[in-house]
């Protein structure tokens, strides 16, 4: 069962999403990828939410550009944390996106990431995974370690 | 049974959703004023957007702030003309609710009226009923020719 | 008679406004193409506005980029409802068409869609007509499930 | 005959306009002011631009806030020099105003000044004039002299 | 032994940073609040950041304004999750605050909420502490079923 | 004599500076072109303004990009009318330019243009010059009449 | 003879960069304070920029609004190390006067502070100023550690 | 033993940081190049400026693009001066850069250039190194003046 599902508003937002799978895949997290609209297909993003912590998963991963509403969709409908990542693409450069993702209202919050910042979102969830489970805590230190001697 | 539906994400955005309750009284037009938020009452906004075209609403004006994800939210539930008004309120002084509202992805469109611009929304609600409605058009038209000539 | 009037400041616009052809082609409801610009010929614009709604006009869609007055203008000159459409190619990257056309006064309203969003501009429109016309309002619906199921 | 017109789209900006008379009365220069909205009066603000080259005006002086048409819109009907006054108000400060003025297309150029700059409308009307009327040259001089004395 | 750390970087902070603490009270989570800067104390946030998992912290919540470091300087420092809250109060109204915190590397992530979102970064907080604690997960999750309610 | 300078911050802006001196041919009017930086050749700068008048220049354009001192320091030592063209090229894409143009302190004003708007600051020299030249005003106004019936 | 010298704009200027003689005043440092302006006094400008060297100047501190252009036109004049300091105050809130001072083209460097930091500024001339000027090391790592102690 | 550190917080910031290199070389300053990340080895930092002005470093110059740090992080630890070359690169063009540089708190400044200003961070080195190094002085004196006469 994946503890983490990627979320993304449009096929074409695959490869602007990729570093989020890398990550995951780098540090052997379980993850899920979806495409699904917040405004396409409303009931499917609904679905999913409602769902989402009956299956096992722990944190979305949602990436989205212009009136980037999909992540504070998957908030409204669900607990779990969810990580948005602003995509650029529209003539706005993401900057749309990205006050469409952190200006949320009090209640209902989004982990905002950077513009583009999809491996953040996933380190991130490692972050939040590392609380729970060793494994993510040992991989994610491990990969902050080499970072801090390579660079 | 009213032709448009107002709807504020908040109590606190009444004063500046009043102007459009002015401005549908001034022209005749029958509305009814909901408070739902997008975020903190989803299965509200669904419910009320599915079933807007059957109970007989033609034009539903949605006010949000920060990000104001209400009236896309609408428009991924129904195929009804939505009109946007951005709010100002938060730091961002309504820029933010102005690209998340204006910023809608292709197939499901907002009509987006200026931040604060409730009064405005009115008036476009009026002109896409005046197609229909020659009450609304002779309203709407005698109001306008008075705009002309008062100023 | 075209009952959705497409504006454009510029031939050069002709590619970013294609969108909203092809749109209304593919939901089959008529319109007529012109090219205006509200600086260099404004009698144009001001006869093309007057006249509209009595030759059978019901939307208008205004494409213009920079200090784009265009849809202002149209919307100036008639009741009926005016879509605007900001135009990226300057170098604010259609942040100054946008502000240009969503800020207007009250009394005079304009219905903003994205930055380059021409086919928005066109599916709202057949919002606005679905209202009066069954077969407008079939094939929009009939999109709307495809998108939904489709994406 | 008043060389200079100070023109304003609605009442409620006389106070920001004031500063440009204030300047006209200190340097001598004949001026005229009115209240013309490019979008509620438009055929007053058509009517006004058309006959004011042949009224004797010289320059024209415009201020609005907003989607701040009103410069542009003179500019689209008279070859006369027109100063843009971008007016602060809404929720955008001013930067939508701006946008609106200084953004004009290819050929009908509008001369735009500061948010709020009424003052220094008024002075570079006095600059252009100042190159055909002396007594004009010579008041401005002096201003500019005193003012380089003075600070 | 507290689970979040509330960190603001300067005592001017606490109002603004004063919701964190409301709503970690009303879900009784456990929290320790740290007036701690990240240009003028370095040295005590890097201590501070160094132990936290070890004092068994599991969330850190970071409250700054104007080139707002301190979120992104204790995520250097640990691999906790950090919640980056950015303030308005500068003149450019916490935008400086917003990119300067979510704007992060690769690898170095940071949770940003809304300007001036205290109560969301807390509200973040207990999201992710429910996945491993059940009494904050029913604590969260009714208050999200009385919003849902009530509002 | 020329009427008309046009002074440009560097070299490179000889292409974004091009239009202005097309229009100008194209209109007959006088110029001189002349590189200057308000930064690194300061006195230049000093010397072509507090001679310009006395050579009987009459309008001057001037061209830069970033921190774009170049229409202010003009300004600031003689009273002629001065039209700054903010240039793209920066990071900034030339709204630092506009802004720096366009801000200018009550008493030394500076006509903007758009970003780029070379073009349009020599058709506003010619609008300036038509008060005064009658062989400028017929050419400015013939342009003007072929751009209302071409387009 | 002082070592650092306090430029403004304006009169109105003073009690925003008051702070910068209260932090000189704390280190002991000497200090001139003169008001000056790039656009109404550039005569009296470029006679303090030119001489400032040969009086012994060391550190000039300009502090101005809007189309922000005293500290460029100080460096024009010397090579001296010029701090800006962007006043707020327009309707940009002081945006304006940030990139008119930050943007300088090369070879003529402005070292810009925050807007409105004007205690900054003075405490970066005391970091210059400590390269060679023992009494001013000691007063400003004194400073600095009471700062690193107290908060 | 280099007067001047160049800082830059990722190996793919060299090219972006090449001009401050080609300018202390063309002003005979020695200088040192270091990759060091505020975020991904902030140990390394804090080593670098705990130690360099016992090294005899005099002018740190940092580069970073994003929420650029390295320049505040580096000011955190050291009372040298710290000069700021906030970089473009992210979907935000560098203004995420400039304001996490800029908007530095009281009392630890640091001084700004523009965005990509790299070689203007290594003029403002030289004029800072001129008040103590008379060899600093006169071939940065020469500079100006071949700038001034070469334009």
């Amino acid at each position: 069962m994946p503890l983490v599902g990627i979320v993304m508003g449009s096929r074409s937002d695959a490869p602007a999403m990729q570093g989020a799978i890398d990550v995951l895949e780098e540090l052997g997290v379980d993850y899920q990828v979806s495409v699904l609209s917040a405004h396409r297909t409303p009931e499917k993003v609904r679905q999913y939410a409602l769902e989402a912590r009956n299956r096992g998963m722990e944190v979305i991963i949602a990436g989205a550009g212009g009136a980037a509403h999909l992540a504070g969709v998957l908030a409204s409908w669900t607990t779990l944390p969810i990580i948005g990542v602003p995509l650029a693409g529209s003539a706005l450069q993401g900057v749309d996106a990205l006050y469409s993702m952190v200006q949320m209202p009090t209640g209902v919050p989004v982990a905002c990431v950077a513009i583009g910042g999809a491996k953040n979102a996933a380190y991130l969830a490692a972050a939040i995974l590392s609380l729970k489970y060793d494994s993510v805590l040992k991989a994610y230190e491990a990969w902050r370690q080499n970072l801090a001697e390579g660079s």
